[in-house]
């Protein structure tokens, strides 16, 4: 399949530029359906203090003749280890990229970033339309609650 | 972004109208995302009994030219700790000023109130009709269940 | 605005017949919204057997040109302590009395009934249609499990 | 109401066959609402094996003339303690049979059977179309997880 | 056993010097082990206003030479309907009414109000030691959480 | 091993006394462990109504010659099917019953009834004194919470 | 009915293609219901690595005139212990398996795949559309949320 | 019992040094048991940023002669609306102050933050051993999580 | 440190006794501390049926001189995948395996088997004492519920 | 107090060795209490392939002069960010560098690791004996479950 990263020793890209996200032949392209992949280990940085921020992601898409290839998809959200961007654009941009990248026939991304000054945001992008008859399950994630 | 209050020393707005709730620039003004605002610290007066009131706020919009400034909104909440009135009125208020402001395409807000007489209210609202295609997931916050 | 029992001292009415339900104007009556009472404290007596019988109520409305007086309401619930009737009628007849006085553009009560004979009751209503545009959060009460 | 269960000394009717289920006039037959009945004390026998089925049931109905009377229901679903009979077969018959009794606009069950195998299985049907207008929240019975 | 109340029509006893707690003998008496009663369906009145108050009991006991009668203890409780007293002393009057009646070699119960004034008081009172080797499981009720 | 059940076509035992309990070899007999069985699956009679009753039950011991061979558990509990007695009582046969077979170092069994009259009783007993060092995590089984 | 697997000595399949699918008549089939497969007990190899891959399945569907035999379901899955496939493709094909097996009204499959990198996969495959009336409530299984 | 606040119209008192936190007299005197009051609305000053912080707090106590009375409890907490201080020190001082004004046989609290730079600080103190035979249940608010 | 499967293509031992469980130095080894490993994928083959046994474990241990190596206690567990043996036998195996190679100053597994029969057994062992002062949480694990 | 960081421009230090641990006065020295740091945002590399970890910390501890100063502690855990090293050994560097700093009369710290290999590690370690007399509750951190 000619991918980059996968089964070889992979260094973490040093930023989201220089990372390669790969795709995979996708052997159901005749069928829709949709894949769900879960990253709860998100790291970046705040462009304003320069502190860490951390999000958990959800990215759901409908495949079109390409998958996601999921260790690049690992390192694409490393790569955004030492990079500072705001949370809307930092949950556009992964959503943008990795839709460039498959051409799905749909994606759509929730980005959940920890509080900060005791208001965590949240970010839901979709791209395209669902194709007719697909099945989307929510994605549940816990809303905030604070304490107590 | 000449905001009046990020990065800087900000006293709290001894009143709502003395707040600056403040935008800064969408950077993907020609997307329709949705991002979400969960406060779950707030405070305010019972215009009835000058007693403490308390709320946890959650806040969704698709936004157009414009995005909510988080250090302001915080500051605006914070605000209200001084001023009093119903559960109807400052869950509107908050919706209104933040629509006002922003010109987001849509905007909801969820007050969800501490019981008063082993009764608690929540205030729904939302503001203009979501954009074609975008993706709103269930804001979940826990129903109230009194004891056992 | 004339309120009977609001910042008053307000025995429990005997009887709903003898309770007074009170509405105070809605300031935002231009707008759609929707409020919620949850009230997980109502006792009534069991036509059959005269024994207690126990609920969690959750009311959701969009009001017009009334809210619901929320002093008012609780005395409402407390006077069917010593009032014997059906799971199904009280709990219309609660929605009702509400509808009647308050005339929203939409409501709807759910009645969460405690087991009898091993088998939970709850009882759904809905009254008009909601208006165009309003947003209603699922009332989420936690389904009767048994045990285990 | 010429009732022949409530009230009285009612023992379990040895089979389905010989159980009566029975109806009340419903006060509201002019209002479209939803009764729900939690039945999580249910068993019969496997007919392949003849050993204990258990099973966790949920039955939502919109009445018409008549509601569900709770006891002869009670008494209906423990008739099939010695009855063998396929999830889905069961699940369908208790449906069908409240059915045809109170001729309701609309019904549905849900079938909430213990594994066998590793392997649950849930049986959902309903009947009728909902009236216009009503509201029918999600039965949220908890999914098998297994362990861990 | 001569009970008064089991297998009859039992009014609603109106107050708890009228209610009569009985029991019943235990036929493992030469054994320790552990009965837990839940009763999630308690109300009387408050003695300061006259409103209804609402709470959940737990009451764990290992019997001696008696058993707790279940019917008649669903009187008692019931009969405190139209009774005010303070929540700290109408748990321990319950734990103690029992206590006296049946002579556990231990017993505690556990009172979950209603919160009052956004405060929930619980109450936890234990007679007795427990019995050498006996195994005594949490309660386990929720902690109050307020809204969020 | 000589078993009489296992591996075989083996009918539901019509009550208790028929139904027999077996055992197998425990190959860590010179080990300290714990063993739990969790039984969701029970119903008998009620010794007043002769109503169905339901349970749950887990049994934790610490083996020594002998462990509970599953499928003769199974059965055994299936055949109070058709047996009238006291929540109390029924506990006790069971463990008693398992504790008589198979010796073990401890042994202790929860049951967790389902609410007759709104108030559920949960029966806790245990045999003889943990071996010196074994763990034994909390049953954990939910507290019962009415609705809500 | 002529099954080959049911009531049987039934060996695991070594592979998917030599297990056998089996299906029984449907004595509903005048009828538009819905059963739930739960399989929380799936293993099967990674293509890339070898080292076992894990699963949790969830099958939904509308059978016309047959159903699916739930022992033969399970020695299916069982038959893919020592085959290696793609967590899309294996999803897919388990789906495709019985949809042409059965030629049901419509059916769903969720595959929810234990992570990888941290990262795990859900695959939501449905086909064909449901039956006008049918009620299909969510799988509800929980996301994935990481640690803490 | 010479209350000063309860029964009467009570203004939120400006600082803790002006709120009379008041004591009534426990009329189980000669009982060992617990008491707890859940208050998850508290909020005060920061002492470096002048930001509003929040917290929800947990009391237990075994009382002595005085029972804590629960009006001039919330009006003491609502005093520090515009107190600042540090987390430590501000649930020190609360326990504390109850300490020395009830004398009772044992007291605990726990104060639980709401999240500063991402991370929530919880203090717990006790106060006295807590008497012979008294039974505490644990205080069970929520861990921390963060998002996900 | 001479490990033989870190870093290196592992193949899946085809059985435990050709495995090889593999250990690190702890570089505490001066310090009493406690290690947990969760293994939610585990299989094995029914010593009876040959059918596939699913088990979640968790491993808590006090290390000595030696750490458990993650990825030989992967492969390690990956290897039962073709053996038979019951429940009790297979985690106590396990865990002896563990405590001979790494002799830990204490050791405990939790084996959660899922359900056959319809009930479930849990396996839990420990080996030698808890150092003086260390600190162990509970394993947590949820019981398990059956259906509703 | 000389503090080199709190209320200041502070940078990410580049790693522990570099960053700055910080202490305040405990201004309860007299008293044995406990305070609890919950920190769900952490990540560091692994020593092994270079990749990323996350984990999610909860340190509790009873101060004796000194309290740990929460900006410094923010800003050391953060410094882990490019530093490479083993679970174990990250989580007793953490814990002992805060002992070493505070001298507290008694400290533990809990970290729960991510899966790596499916398999998640949770390290605990505690430090000196908790003074008579503290209150320590569970950290109460949600085990880990796959899926399902
Ligand atoms: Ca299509
Ligand atoms: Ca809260
Ligand atoms: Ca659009
Ligand atoms: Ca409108
Ligand atoms: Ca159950
Ligand atoms: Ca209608
Ligand atoms: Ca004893
Ligand atoms: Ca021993
Ligand atoms: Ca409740
Ligand atoms: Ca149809
Ligand atoms: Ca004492
Ligand atoms: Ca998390
Ligand atoms: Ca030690
Ligand atoms: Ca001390
Ligand atoms: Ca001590
Ligand atoms: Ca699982």
């Amino acid at each position: 399949m000619g991918l980059k990263q996968l089964g070889k020793a992979a260094p973490l890209p040093p930023s989201p530029d220089e990372a390669v996200l790969e795709r995979v032949s996708n052997l159901h392209a005749d069928t829709d359906y949709v894949a769900r992949f879960t990253a709860p280990e998100f790291t970046c940085l705040c462009p304003v203090t320069g502190q860490p921020d951390f999000a958990h992601f959800v990215v759901d898409y409908a495949p079109g003749k390409w998958l996601l290839e999921s260790k690049s998809f690992k390192l694409f959200l490393g790569s955004f280890r030492n990079t500072a961007s705001f949370h809307e654009d930092t949950t556009l941009r992964i959503g943008k990229s990795i839709a460039t990248l498959i051409e799905p026939r749909w994606l759509r991304i929730g980005g959940y970033w920890f509080p900060r000054g005791g208001i965590p945001i949240d970010v839901f992008w979709q791209h395209g339309t669902p194709p007719d008859g697909i099945w989307i399950p929510d994605q549940g994630v816990a809303p905030y609650r604070g304490r107590g």
